[in-house]
């Protein structure tokens, strides 16, 4: 369903199947520092996160951990359609590697990030659709909270992909999962090696990048009646940290730095409401 | 400076001075049950919320316990201003009855709540207001993350005030305090007996309630635009609990149920992206 609007996915099928590729399941030992951009894998946990990346065909999975009741909960259903033999544990003695204070609810997986494909491809202006395109760009916000939740209201809002640096970045563990509420397996999260190379690439393909910014020189209603090319111009939203904002390099490539009105001088949203309402005013605006 | 919006808090007023009263500094022993909406008093714990508290004249403040690391990160200022002597605690026997999974940083506090005074005074329809006035009705979220990003932004957009009845609503704990990240002192959260005598009165003060709802019959946009008296009618937002939405009781309260439009239909906002743009398209719309 969701599908029309990501026109392209390539390098994301499996080649071992649906099982996977059983002589290969872990990244490799030692694999640490070096080339930071390989295939690492992450570790889901929560019975909803779980279930909903056993269910994504898109889904490379190496390991599923669950204690019996756990695999009760998750259902024939969801452990078939994932393709790997489950361990079972004890619950006193929960495998994992996850911070201990995660809850777990007794199931993980470990599993590759998903591979959205290039920007060029993903992004691609879509002539025909109602909405204008947008992009949410996010500059170093790294709490999975607050990531989680903008995947989500990128989702409501019809957002083309969500962007972050492979860096300083939130990883796709189980907290990000949660608050994306089932987003994670569905609206595009790419972590790109250089946000600026990026932001470069979405203006050549013809985007208008607005960075989030306290001290904007307008607000964002008047920069999307302004954007030359009306509500058909694309627009990729950039969104900085809690405290330390857009970096300068990135507020230097954005082309407006935009605000959102605040009645008390004091007082902040925090990233995901600013980018709720930064989604809801470009796709309305 | 965010007085102005604030027209009556009359009830607030500490009747022993900045010291509170020290001979009455605990809810009488074996207060429990039957009264329900005595007065009960609440803990805040974390640096940044007791500080905020210490700080703020309005709050009846009972007892300060701090690890000696912990009072002399917050200061001699906050805990001079705070007027009551903190008991200093060792780190590994810190007595405050809270969840012992709080990050508690070494201090808590235990205060009354804030008392916002009469809805009427309170939420009175300001005629010279420069924008629309606008309330924040929650019913049932329990949530205290989602409690406090909602008084973050309802600050932010200028709103009157959040209403949330006594029960069923997240208390003022640490978690809603951290995440209000100070709004908790300044935007006025009123704890209601009947969330829907609360309603009817602001009905009565003028105020036109929109109910917030996925299946709602037209836009939030298309209901503003629809509300007779413009952009100087008074708005009152209702929104629900994730998963439960609105209670049928206070649906049928509402004078129109709104929704955000979605691109997907699986998809929605968490509750307190929902109040952030719903306050953002009042106060603009």
């Amino acid at each position: 369903m969701s599908d029309d609007r990501r026109p392209a996915r390539p390098s994301n099928r499996r080649p071992g199947g649906p099982g996977g590729r059983p002589g290969q399941r872990h990244a490799p030992r030692g694999f640490r520092g070096g080339e930071r951009f390989g295939p690492e894998t992450v570790w889901l946990f929560g019975l909803h996160a779980v279930r909903d990346a056993l269910l994504n065909p898109e889904r490379d999975r190496r390991r599923l951990i669950l204690t019996r009741n756990a695999a009760m909960r998750l259902g024939d259903e969801a452990i078939l359609a994932g393709g790997i033999e489950p361990e079972i544990v004890d619950p006193r003695k929960f495998t994992a590697p996850i911070d201990p204070q995660s809850v777990h609810q007794g199931a993980a997986l470990e599993a590759a990030p998903l591979d959205w494909g290039r920007i060029e491809d993903l992004c691609a202006p879509d002539p025909d659709a109602e909405t204008r395109d947008i992009v949410v760009l996010m500059d170093r916000v790294t709490d999975p909270h607050n990531v989680g939740a903008v995947l989500r209201s990128s989702e409501v809002f019809g957002a083309r992909a969500v962007i972050a640096p492979a860096r300083h970045a939130a990883p796709e563990t189980g907290a990000l999962a949660k608050t994306a509420s089932g987003a994670l397996e569905r609206q595009p999260y790419c972590r790109v090696k250089n946000l600026g190379t990026a932001m470069e690439t979405l203006r050549d393909m013809g985007y208008a990048i607005l960075g989030l910014d306290g001290e904007g020189e307008m607000t964002i209603a008047e920069a999307l009646a302004e954007v030359p090319g009306g509500r058909a111009r694309p627009v990729a939203l950039a969104l900085g940290a809690e405290g330390p904002g857009l970096r300068d390099k990135t507020r230097g490539l954005c082309d407006a730095l935009v605000r959102i009105d605040s009645a008390a001088d004091f007082a902040s949203l925090n990233v995901s409401n600013a980018a709720a309402v930064a989604l809801y005013a470009t796709r309305n605006g």
